[in-house]
This record gives structure tokens, C-alpha cells and sequence, in this order.
């Protein structure tokens, strides 16, 4: 199927020197897709000409002109109201015209919710949007919910958190009935907070392939394809590990350059070194997906090279094939009535609700 | 300074094979301390003849008889209401007697943290306990509370983790002023849930060297000394951080084993990756501080080997020496007076709170 991205190309540290190269890797890779590059337009044409052979791309790509650019550490107000004519903006409105199937950016992520969130609204059933991610796991990967759109969570949802990531494995994973974990503090029912027990009492009750509760460890030992949070806790989880593997890294390198002899160990294990790195590559992981719109968004780390935006950029494709959006309104929409007979019955659509301040990935 | 500690020799998952050859190493490297070893008489007996020498150190240990077992997965109402004359609760009301400095058990959190709170009581000023561990660092170590005690705090609970927190790094670190974080999505002051937001103003305005929001990542960048958040969030981090260090230890060891010449790579790097290895060893950290509790109690893991039971000791002997809980104590009550001008005053001690269901860490 030919999918159309909108490409952010001036969000992210590194702006267009990383997102053009990445666009075009995109397009070389699958022939069947088309791109929208979203910026200012003399910025971009003078990138291009440092592109090897993209005029050969040219029935494949356009330039469409953003005069303005959100900043990194812009506040989403600013973002939002200030900048409409924003690179943005105006990708996340090319989605909405139904010009382009997804909108990539490397931006600042509550900027990139907010206005994804007032351009696109969310689905039937959903009340918020949530931000997932794929971690690595020991059997493959698990896909982690809320990771900061959300701080403060009710049982329901926890519980649209988990039917949301369930269709994102099941798109992305091409698994027929992902089981979904809820992140806790011990496996036994009465664990955990108010809130997280209540969820628990919804996920059993839903048609969802519950497993139960599962520990922060359960992330990385992939005992459930789906782990659902609110985004206070994925947050932190996500960043702590991340740092964890920094610390990781950075203590091996420096054990392997301590001395000659180290440093000649290392010459040797260089090549198992090597692919040890590719098989927990961050970047073949990176892209955040916003779920619960009328629309598909993924969000590129910030600080992504060409390797890391073009997963991004890949995600949204797969997103897009998969109509994924609809997916997920057409399970809220078979679990409504159900959802009506259980205590914490799931709200309707509230759009109206302010937008929380989300952290920077 | 001659430190006593009560140790439950029955805990933890391995029990006397473990627990009994640390207390004697403990006792080895530390010729002013004593121990009473607490558990069933005939048992310890009985292993106490395979320990060489043991008799050389006679004058220096004691066995203390308790007839029951607090099993590793014994519900808390059980542990505490049915098994008066367990190991762990005769080691805790050894402390609660004066008879012991300390008290050390590597058996089930849950159990411990309960009778810990029955028999010892909090200090006046503290609301609830907190479990506080260390975890490794680029910078060395930080300290983070709470790791699963408090599933629901408030912004009060959370200054007290900080208070007590500092107290602890200042103890087992010997620093003057050790800074505090809090744990948090973003750095700006605006992030957060309401706790936190809340919790950041009360730890502003108190005389903590408080550092302002970190997030998950400064914890092993070490940014600060004391990280406070509260007990799920601390909780499904550490899980999270021990599922990640174990994807990537096995996935190292896979790779170096997946050929002869990664075999041999192996061989050469062997050294270096023992030497690594060290460095991050999670043994030399084992051991959960109890805070705010009229006495000390140290919770090993349950896993813990020899090694790291020993570890455990030895934390529990230094915040002994330290006198850890007349320190927390004489801090709360300076603060105590001006906490009352603050929006968010800390309430009275409140021993009558449930125990909230602990995991085991």
C-alpha cells in the first residue's frame, strides 16, 4: 500500500542534516511511499543539493513551506497558540487534511501532543491520548504505556492504555492476541494503589489477553508483549534505564581502556562487542507512537541520528498500513457496551480537557 | 564503637546455609562487634559445627532460640499476628529490648516491615517508614527512597524521605550536606503530579541541600546524593533497573559464547569484564535501610549469598555507629516548628496507619 508521511524536517537537535538524509534512506528502502518534507523552504532546497541523487526521487517527495520552527524547550502554550504556521503544526495538519497517512517528528513532545491532540482530537471512547514505546526485552520486545502524556491516570485509563498498546503490538508485531501486563509492585491482586487494583478489576473483566500484574523487571525479561503504566512511572522507568544503559556502556569503555593489556583485550572483543551493540541498538527502537487520535503521530528522539529517524519514519509507515487509528476505534467502540455494566465505566470523549505538561523523551 | 546485632538466621531464601557463615565472617573482620544469631536453636547448632573455628569467637556470639519461620511468601497478617515467636520477630524485639543495636533479616519485606512498625514504632514526626537502598552510580552511589513501603504518599511523606534519606547518605557516606532529588518527569518546577509539585515546595523550603526535580537517568548519572519519590515508583524502578543489568549480562555472555573465536575473545577479555563486573556488583550493595523506625532494621535480599549478606551486616553495624535514628529524630524535631508555617504541615505520628502491603524486593 502507497503510505504518505508528513516529515517534521526542522524538529529534533539536529534538525534537517538528520531528518532529509533519513527521509530519503526512507524512500530509496520502500519504493511504494511518498513523503511530504515539512519546513523552511530555503533551509530544506539548500540541504537537498547535498542529497546524492535525490532529483531521481522527485515524483516521490515535495517540499511543503512552514515558515515557523518550535523550539526544543519551547512551552507548549507558546507552541500551540504562537506558532501556527510551525513545521509542526503544519505536518500534524496535513494528517488531518487526509493528505498524508502519519506525521514524524523529532520536536519537543508536549508541544507535538498538544498540537496533536487539538488538530486531531482523539477516538470514540478515549479520553486520553498515550505516548508508547518499544523497550527491548530477553525474548524480543515489549511495548511500554503511558510514558508521559499522562500523570495522573484513572482505572479506565489504564485500562484504554492497554487496548491501545495491544493493537500497536498487534500492527507492529503482526501477533493476533498480545498479552498485556500491568505494571505493579508484586503479582498478587491486591497490590499496588487504588487506581492500579481498580485496573486490574477492568483488564480481567475486558476481552483483552490479560496476564495479570507484572514487575518492573518484567519489562526486560518480555514476560507480556503490552506494559501498561501511567506516565509518571513509564517515564521514570524509561529514563532510568536509559541511563542504566549509559552507565553500562561508559563503564565497559572504560574498563577496556584502562591499560595496554586492556585495551589489546579489547582489540579481540571488539567484533562480540559490536554485536552485542546492534542487538540493543536504542536506535532500531526509536519512535514513540501517540495512540488514541484520529491520526497517526510518531515522535522521533529528540536528539535521533539517520539511523534512529528512519525507524521512526518506518513505524509510522507500518502504523499507517496497518490503519491502525481505526483498529483501535473499532475495539473502544465492540468494548463500550460491555464496559458499561463494570464499576469504573469509561468516560466518553472529553477533548475538552487540558492538555498536562509532558516531558521531553 | 562495640556493635551488637540481632540477626534472623532463618530469612531469606537460602536461611542458615547463608546467613550463618556472613555473621562470622562479620565477626571476623570486625573484632569489636557481637551477634546474636536468632532461629531455631537445633538448626543453627547444627550448621554452626561445618563453620571452621567458630569456637575461637565464642565469646562474641550467642544463639537465640525462636521457634517459628516467617515463610518467604507468608501473608503480613500471618507473619504478624500468628508467628509471635518467629526468628524475624524475636531478632526485631531484641532491638525494640535494647538487647541489639540492629536488627538483619533477609526474610520476607512485607513481614519485616510490619513487625518492624508494630514492635519499634516510628519517631515522632514521621508519618510512615521508608525503605531506602543504594543503587551504583557514575559518580559512586545514590540513594533512593521510598522502594515499595508507601504506595500512595503525600507531599509531607515525601519531605520526610528526603530528610531521612539525607540522614542515611550522611551516615553511611560522611557527608555534611548530601543533596536531594526529586524524582520527576521534566526538571522545571511545573512537572508533575500534584504531589510532586507539592512535595518540591516543602523540600525548598526546608534546610535540605535540595538539588529540585531529577529524572530517572540522574539516578546512575548521580546528579545528586538522595533521590525521593514514592513507594511504586521506587519500586518498579529498581525492578526495572535489575531486569536490565540481567538482559544485559546474558546477552553479553550470549555473545561470547555464540563461536569458538568469540570464545577465545572471551578468554582475552576475561579480566576486564571481571574487573567490570565488580565494579557494578549489585552483592556489595544489598541491604534495605528501614527509616524512621525507633530502631534499625536492615532487609537483605532474599537471594543474597554469603557475600551479600555480609554486605547487609555491615550497613547495619556502620548505621549503628552512626546512631541513625536519634539523628533522624533531632533533625525532625528542628524541623518540625517550622514546618507548621508551610501549606502542607506534616501531620502527627500515626502508628495506627494499616501497613500497606509491601513487595519483596
Amino acid at each position: 500500500m502507497a503510505i504518505t508521511l508528513a516529515i517534521d524536517c526542522m524538529g529534533g537537535d539536529h534538525g534537517p542534516q538528520v531528518t532529509l538524509p533519513a527521509a530519503f534512506d526512507f524512500l530509496r528502502q520502500d519504493p511504494t511511499c511518498s513523503v511530504i518534507l515539512v519546513g523552511q523552504e530555503g533551509v530544506l532546497r539548500a540541504r537537498l543539493a547535498g542529497i546524492a541523487g535525490y532529483e531521481t526521487l522527485s515524483t516521490r517527495f515535495s517540499i511543503h513551506h512552514a515558515s515557523e520552527v518550535v523550539a526544543m524547550d519551547e512551552p507548549v502554550a507558546s507552541a500551540l497558540r504562537g506558532k501556527k504556521d510551525s513545521s509542526m503544526r503544519v505536518a500534524v495538519n496535513l494528517v488531518k487534511e487526509g493528505k498524508a497517512h502519519a506525521a514524524v517528528s523529532a520536536g519537543n513532545t508536549g508541544a507535538l501532543m498538544a498540537i496533536a491532540r487539538f488538530v486531531l482530537k482523539t477516538l470514540p471512547g478515549i479520553d486520553r491520548p498515550a505516548i508508547c514505546t518499544v523497550m527491548p526485552s530477553q525474548r524480543g520486545a515489549t511495548y511500554v504505556l503511558d510514558l508521559g502524556a499522562n500523570v495522573d491516570c484513572t482505572a479506565a485509563h489504564l485500562l484504554q492504555f492497554g487496548i491501545m498498546g495491544a493493537m500497536l503490538a498487534s500492527a507492529l508485531e503482526h501477533k493476533d492476541r498480545p498479552s498485556v501486563g500491568l505494571l505493579n509492585i508484586g503479582e498478587e491482586n491486591i497490590k499496588g494503589n487504588d487506581v492500579v487494583k481498580s485496573a486490574g478489576e477492568l483488564l480481567r473483566q475486558s476481552d483483552l489477553n490479560f496476564f495479570g500484574n507484572v514487575e518492573g523487571n518484567d519489562i526486560f525479561k518480555g514476560t507480556t508483549d503490552v506494559v501498561v503504566c501511567d506516565g509518571f512511572v513509564g517515564n521514570v522507568t524509561l529514563k532510568a534505564s536509559e541511563g542504566l544503559a549509559q552507565m553500562i556502556a561508559s563503564g565497559l569503555k572504560e574498563e577496556f581502556s584502562r591499560s595496554i593489556f586492556t585495551r589489546l583485550a579489547a582489540l579481540f572483543a571488539l567484533p562480540v562487542l559490536k554485536s552485542f551493540r546492534r542487538r540493543f541498538d536504542h536506535r532500531r527502537y526509536n519512535g514513540a507512537s501517540f495512540l488514541g487520535l484520529k491520526g497517526i503521530v510518531v515522535k522521533s528522539h529528540g536528539s535521533a541520528d539517520q539511523l534512529a529517524f528512519l525507524s521512526a519514519l518506518k513505524k509510522a509507515a507500518e502504523e499507517s498500513r496497518q490503519d491502525l487509528p481505526n483498529k483501535i476505534a473499532t475495539r473502544m467502540a465492540a468494548l463500550l457496551p460491555h464496559l458499561l455494566h463494570v464499576n469504573d465505566p469509561v468516560t466518553g470523549n472529553s477533548n475538552a480537557d487540558a492538555v498536562s505538561p509532558a516531558p521531553t523523551l
